[in-house]
């Protein structure tokens, strides 16, 4: 095994092997799961569980009581992604609380969720937490980034991460990830981000605003990326260096903290695509949506034949907004035929916002107001750093301009 | 401006400045349109003129008759696509013919003019054409490359070109772009490929696999990326160099031309969001579509509430075909109890497939025979370089392993 130094020691002293079934007390808790692997280059004061719910913790051997409780073969490498709670991994570097707030694959995530999340993390910020460090499966936490980025004002960093997997290294992915998001959250940074692996080596990780960054590799742990935007900044052996330099966070303390969780769950995410059909939209119509995302091709584009149902929609006062399903660059819907149609029919875009982020914020602008021209201005209006007014079409795939 | 040499020397003998509207008699052909201003770079004997369609065609002066037809402005920048047809703009060169076949914008394409597209791209194989570049307009030529694709079985090169707007060169972008598919014409690849800027510079083209390329940026001229594998080829100086070495393509010749143009347009195309309705699934089911394509999360996920639906769209022999909005990677559906319950229900996933590419497959797949299985076999099987057995994990964002 690749443990080495203290904790091989102590392993080997209680007859305990990869694989095996175990109990650790530590402080008030008790972690019950199959020892995992270790990372090569990580120290040797940790052990990995692999628990039953699924995510894997490390936990320092100092002052825990550990028990073999059944030998186990070594495991084949097939772990879940980490559910939302923050991780104890790092309880002896820096004051640190953990508390499990649900436990579902991020698939199942729901705007319900984003606000029970939401309203856990301020919980934390109210009761004196100088950062809070969020644990989440990867499939989603992007759209629960955008979504804590909406909700709350925040006066301290709210940092999102998980691990993909790895089928070498069980557990090195989310060791780096937590680490450098726990050196965020003690940063200066006032902002909801996501904090993922910068590359595919396990030495550095990126820091993404939370409205700009999309999970774009099914497998790879530098899955995450900005996009439209360079990201936030790089964490390396523990220091966060700013990249972003046109972006001008929230300071720690800057703003009181508020949690706006009112969201509008009737909004529908449609895909032009050729061969779409009119119907969809009507459906959608009909069956009560109060906002329709649209992902249209190119700089914001949807069939002709569609128009008739976009007007329809804008007369029972359902806001659509288009984005582009190219993901990278801005709508603009004044250059062809069609788009000045499209917007002509009523419908708004977004400039360089993600549809993801777009979809979104269209769900909780629903929620803020019933104004439809209030809805309209706040979609068109940064808040969050979601948007910009100026093209940014310099950043393309990793060509961050650095 | 910008023309030179013999180009300059008989506009001003003529009178005619950029912006004045002339006609040209050329052949058996006579273009009315605007002047418009040349690439920097481009040659002393053609000028390029911006039609009355909307698409700007290159014409040599050799052989011309022109005539002012009034004077003008310099026109304002505001370009459309080009729209399927060959552009006369490379006739001098090596014995081409153009022949418009429709004259839509490409965001109003569908299904039965890509049938269209194939058909008159086979005529002209049938009378003899050496190698056919088809423009068309950017928004949806990924889809219309994939569909050639799957439609066509051919002996000779077929590729897809367009133009993205240029805000400063009118016309270099679809120059370097045509001049670039010609050589990829004169080949001996036999594939149907999407030939658009490599980078921003204006002096090299990347080939696509038709089946393997999206647009991934609303206005750069690079906007074209090949996803999942390096693109096939690049183009510079009438050169063509194979980049993907891994890919063996069809040579010159190597089979007969065969048109497989049958296709099921009830097609429906679903991307996974949090907030998706199960009844989104229904409305598909009970409007009689044939086949869903849908754009998981992450490995290939959607909230657990749709399964009922999955089951019962394999009941009523409706294909669901899973991929992943993550765009890059490959679905795994049995890594999680989601994926393997959605598994379950009868979904089929498409490992590293594009959304895109996987759609257009479908609307041909179900086309092709009224078996499932065999439609299920179809969409698993690599037939035009659309998937790929082997993990495409090294081939992220712009690293293509050079």
């Amino acid at each position: 095994m690749s443990y080495r130094g203290r904790a091989k020691k102590f392993l080997k002293s209680q007859n305990i092997s990869i694989g095996d079934i175990i109990s650790v007390k530590k402080d008030d808790a008790e972690y019950r799961g199959m020892l995992l692997d270790r990372a090569e280059d990580a120290d040797e004061l940790h052990i990995v569980l692999k628990m039953d719910s699924g995510y894997n913790v490390g936990i320092a051997l100092n002052g825990s009581e550990v028990k073999l409780l059944e030998k186990g073969d070594k495991p084949e490498i097939n772990l879940p992604p980490l559910d939302i709670q923050r991780d104890p991994e790092k309880m002896d570097e820096a004051n640190i609380s953990g508390k499990a707030i649900m436990n579902i694959l991020s698939e199942n995530m729901k705007p319900e969720f984003w606000v029970q999340s939401a309203r856990a993390v301020a919980d934390e910020i109210t009761e004196g937490a100088d950062g809070v460090v969020v644990a989440h499966g990867t499939d989603t936490m992007h759209y629960t980034a955008a979504a804590l980025s909406f909700i709350l004002e925040t006066p301290v960093p709210i940092i999102i991460t998980g691990a993909q997997r790895s089928s070498d290294r069980p557990s090195s992915d989310a060791f780096i990830n937590l680490m450098s998001s726990v050196a965020m959250a003690k940063s200066d940074i006032a902002e909801v981000t996501v904090c993922m692996h910068a590359t595919e080596n396990d030495n550095q990780a990126h820091i993404h605003r939370g409205t700009r960054v999309r999970k774009m590799h099914t497998s790879r742990r530098d899955t995450f990326n900005s996009i439209n935007s360079p990201p936030l900044a790089r964490v390396k052996d523990g220091r966060v260096k700013i990249i972003d330099k046109t972006f001008t966070p929230r300071k720690r303390g800057e703003c009181q903290l508020e949690v706006n969780d009112s969201l509008e769950e009737k909004v529908g995410f449609i895909k032009s695509y050729p061969g779409i059909a009119a119907e969809l939209m009507d459906y959608h119509i009909d069956k009560g949506y109060r906002g329709i995302l649209m992902e249209g091709t190119g700089l914001g584009h949807c069939p002709d034949h569609l128009i008739p149902s976009l007007e329809r929609a804008a007369d029972e006062e359902i806001l659509v907004v288009m984005t582009s399903q190219c993901l990278y660059g801005r709508t603009n819907l004044n250059v062809y035929s069609t788009g000045r149609k499209i917007l002509s029919s009523g419908v708004i875009s977004v400039g360089d916002m993600l549809p993801e982020t777009a979809y979104v914020k269209l769900v909780w602008a629903l929620g803020q107001t019933n104004q439809l021209e209030e809805v309209k201005t706040i979609m068109q209006t940064n808040l969050k750093g979601e948007m910009d007014e100026k093209s940014s079409s310099k950043y393309f795939l990793r060509d961050y301009g650095e």
